[in-house]
């Protein structure tokens, strides 16, 4: 997906939330601020919005000194949708169809960073889960079903921390030894990288890998080799979240998009209206 | 009013949104909004965000060619809200206070520039009132009627087109050989200038002039020197509209501020909430 002229407005808009999550300085704000009007004042629409983006939270990670500044955000995250886990897999386990059900799980995780805030806690992370329940939900349900029971390999491209442990649930249903799991290869906002899969176990239940790269999304050519490989590769590729969706919407892989659609930018792209939970095979997929 | 780093993204929002009316040619709207992310990387925020409007709308008109794109919008919204003149004033007679009733549709019809839209009609208009009379009000009644009441020279500084029709209704509630209606310069976005005030016959009511500035607010130091003679002498100011609130919310003198706030920033300097209809002496008020 490129960059949409709607989306630079939007952009700026979280520059200025991110830097004042990162920062209480206002010269910190102000300085990333400018940084990003110019650069958008010359940029390249061709490129997706998370190219732009990497390069934001890079600086202000610069700008700040701060290698990873949502770690604690991630942290408590986490382990607030972890003492939610039980109660949801006997929900799934008690379901007429547990893979839907653990996907519908999966994507309501996606809800939780729409209530990131500092002292993020498990009401919280509950109350974005029920939230999400009650949001339209579009998906493919049979296609997802034939492409899980027949895939010889699946690749799973994670989002956010919180919502990974969220991903545990749907990754249970799958079959967990043809299964490579993704996560970006160092800090970014609060996406996860290796710790936080670590730290919701994914890691003792399948191959769990990251993917070299500092960007908000999958940019394929911003990853390590073996990632495109594993792609091109895989019978399935499950993405999470609008980064992944805006990075990978025109790759052609049968990859599933599982995400809330965020913008109407997003929302013209695949075909649903913004807060649709979607679960749909990619518009560019080969298959 | 100074800019605030929150005005920025909300400013490019608005060059889009206004580029998109102006002009149907995506080429144009890149042009402008890529020109005004180079000016804000750059720009002095100690200026007010109507400064920045005036720039970006000047240069809207330069690159399209039209010097009033918005005539034809400007007519029809002043047309459908002179349609309904004759029913608000008879609600106005009928009011227990009909100086406050008046000031209050006035300051409804700031709400119109939301329903802002190529086809709009008398339906439109009409909403936007009644939405605007579920809204919250914040009048210091009392002071405003002993303003009005002792002034010996009133300055009425309008917006909008349509708007403008009922700011008649307003003007006829006032000691009228003691007014100065003051218009824009020339077309900036649907602000009204001479020709909406002579439509909607207020020329006819009051003495009418022109600012001299294209800005949509009242700045100063763009107007001609004879608009801060008028402020400077007038015991009381009304003042239409964010833009001019904007503009002057600084300025030492008896200025009420009638207005929808429309925003956080304006919410925070005038201290009412956003969506808050507002009738307010100014702070900087030196009585």
């Amino acid at each position: 997906m490129k960059t949409s002229l709607d989306c630079i407005p939007c952009i700026l808009r979280q520059t200025l939330d991110a830097a004042r999550m990162v920062s209480p300085n206002p010269t910190v704000h102000e300085q990333i601020l400018r940084e990003v009007l110019r650069w958008t004042g010359d940029m390249d629409l061709s490129q997706s919005p998370p190219e732009l983006a990497q390069r934001i939270h890079r600086r202000l990670r610069e700008i700040t000194g701060l290698s990873d500044p949502y770690r604690a955000l991630k942290e408590r995250t986490n382990q607030a949708a972890l003492e939610l886990l039980p109660a949801l897999r006997a929900e799934i386990a008690a379901s007429n169809d547990p893979l839907i059900t653990a996907a519908r799980i999966a994507i309501a995780g996606n809800h939780i960073d729409v209530a990131i805030h500092s002292q993020i806690t498990e009401q919280d992370v509950l109350q974005a889960i029920n939230e999400a329940f009650t949001a339209p939900f579009y998906s493919e349900t049979e296609k997802f079903h034939h492409f899980v029971e027949t895939a010889q390999s699946i690749v799973y491209l994670t989002d956010n921390a919180g919502e990974i442990a969220f991903d545990r649930l749907l990754v249970e249903q799958l079959p967990r030894e043809r299964v490579t799991l993704v996560v970006r290869g160092s800090p970014v906002i609060n996406d996860a990288t290796l710790e936080e899969a670590r730290a919701v176990g994914l890691d003792q239940l399948v191959r769990v890998i990251d993917n070299g790269s500092d960007a908000p999304g999958t940019i394929l050519s911003d990853c390590r080799p073996e990632i495109r490989h594993l792609i091109d590769n895989a019978d399935l590729v499950i993405a999470k979240g609008q980064g992944n969706f805006e990075s990978l919407s025109s790759y052609p892989a049968n990859i599933f998009f599982l995400f809330k659609v965020k913008c109407p930018v997003a929302a013209e792209h695949i075909r649903q209206p913004v807060t649709t939970q979607v679960l749909a095979l990619s518009l560019a997929a080969p298959a």
